[in-house]
């Protein structure tokens, strides 16, 4: 297939790489062509506008940085599309952006699916993502050869947005986790004991987590090492807090901590600093 | 070892039976008698008072359910007790409280260790109970006996009180879990989702945790039979809050919601009926 990828990041990049080595041919828009002359040396096609990508491609792939950027992207990749394409977000993104651009494709005779991916930077590099699909259950079938170059867990979540959404709810659990975390390590520091015990005594009981197992040993050693930014988790409880269905007490709780954060300039930092908030 | 043991209900009874099964002498005391019958069936010595339990025993071994329970009972064995004697609280209960009771202990030459459990009534059924003990060190090592009986970790946290302080991080951490839990399902019920994609698609990810594999499935199928009674839930986090070092603000936002649904009537309800709050 011939597959077009606006925005060949610390995620986007690896991706490509995999696209490429599953026999697949890409066509790579970048601002900064330096960042994609590894994958142009794997065999990928540098296209010098998104005009020209989209006319090169048969599926055009995002993945950027803020729902602004997507909004942004597709508004010119809509200028040039040609009935019968389709079209892959991969950011995470707002659930009614999806919902609207996989509207405003339909007009125009072309197919947006959402697929928001899990599993961070090393996901990515291993081609181990989990993918979160929302869109026609047809397209996410006969997309099966792009998903797998790059994903391990391929779930086909709904109807448009539906990626998103399940995305979302999986940054809801992952804040209220971290919060958890944070809380138990404090409170067993402030009582005069050591909080590596939350890790040693209690990872493999009841109160265990993905999240205490991958960030519970950073935070005690106070690496702050981006595995997520600050910055985009903050986007993604954002997205969570944009809907007028639910209240979510505990990420407005979460995200007060980490806004805290990005103001004293923590924003490229990992998700782990939160632990930062109660020092 | 001769063993006395008060409070022999749900989890105590099963510690009870895998001491015998270890070959330790068990005395026994109990409000009412006929919940102890299974153990003197099999060879436990049914004691007619606390004070005659203590005098027939060398470890003391109490596991009730509030702290005011716990300094009720202590305050009659402290009556009784003769100095080299040994008592393990097993109650999750105040760190204040167990290093007070280690204090008086200490008047009468008798060590008091706190060891509060995890792993639930299957834990104790099973004999696999984690074990989070608290006190001097080589009292620890002593009683490995005892603790193996029914534990399967058994964990060294500390000097008095240390053991319930981890206890209550377990707490803290599992409090602000079961939250991510509920507000991802609320969430994504609220978006026209189904909230069981939170599991099929989520559980082996980074939002991953124990408290979504094991009760997750319970709250889709509103099936609150109590593994944890909320009433005992509300009490470890009234424990957790009962200090002024620091805020938690998570717990404290989780007990106000456990607290509205012991006000309707729930606090026999499992603690995955949280997901009840939300509906």
């Amino acid at each position: 297939m011939k597959i077009g990828w606006i925005g060949a990041g610390i995620m986007g990049n690896p991706m490509v790489h995999h696209l490429l080595k599953n026999g697949h041919e890409a066509h790579v828009y970048a601002r900064h062509p330096q960042k994609v002359q590894n994958l142009i040396e794997e065999g990928a096609v540098l296209e010098e506008s998104i005009a020209s990508l989209v006319q090169h491609s048969d599926v055009i792939c995002t993945m950027v940085g803020f729902p602004s950027d997507v909004k942004e992207v597709y508004g010119t990749i809509f200028e040039h599309i040609e009935p019968g394409k389709i079209c892959i977000d991969f950011t995470t993104s707002s659930p009614s952006l999806a919902v609207a651009l996989a509207q405003q494709g339909k007009d125009k005779q072309v197919t947006v699916l959402d697929a928001p991916v899990t599993g961070g930077d090393a996901g990515a590099k291993q081609g181990t993502l989990t993918i979160l699909v929302g869109g026609p259950k047809e397209t996410f079938d006969q997309l099966q050869p792009v998903f797998s170059a790059f994903g391990k867990d391929i779930f086909y979540c709904g109807v448009a947005g539906a990626g998103q959404k399940v995305k979302i709810a999986n940054q809801i659990m992952i804040a209220n986790t971290l919060q958890g975390i944070c809380e138990a390590m404090t409170y067993l520091k402030s009582q005069g004991c050591d909080p590596a015990l939350v890790i040693q005594n209690l990872q493999n009981g009841a109160a265990g987590s993905r999240q205490l197992e991958l960030l519970g040993p950073k935070m005690l050693q106070n690496n702050f090492d981006p595995g997520f930014y600050i910055k985009h988790f903050v986007k993604d409880l954002r997205i969570a807090l944009d809907q007028k269905e639910v209240k979510l007490t505990g990420v407005e709780n979460v995200i007060q901590e980490y806004i805290t954060l990005m103001d004293q300039g923590y924003q490229d930092l990992g998700t782990q600093a939160l632990i930062k908030y109660f020092q």
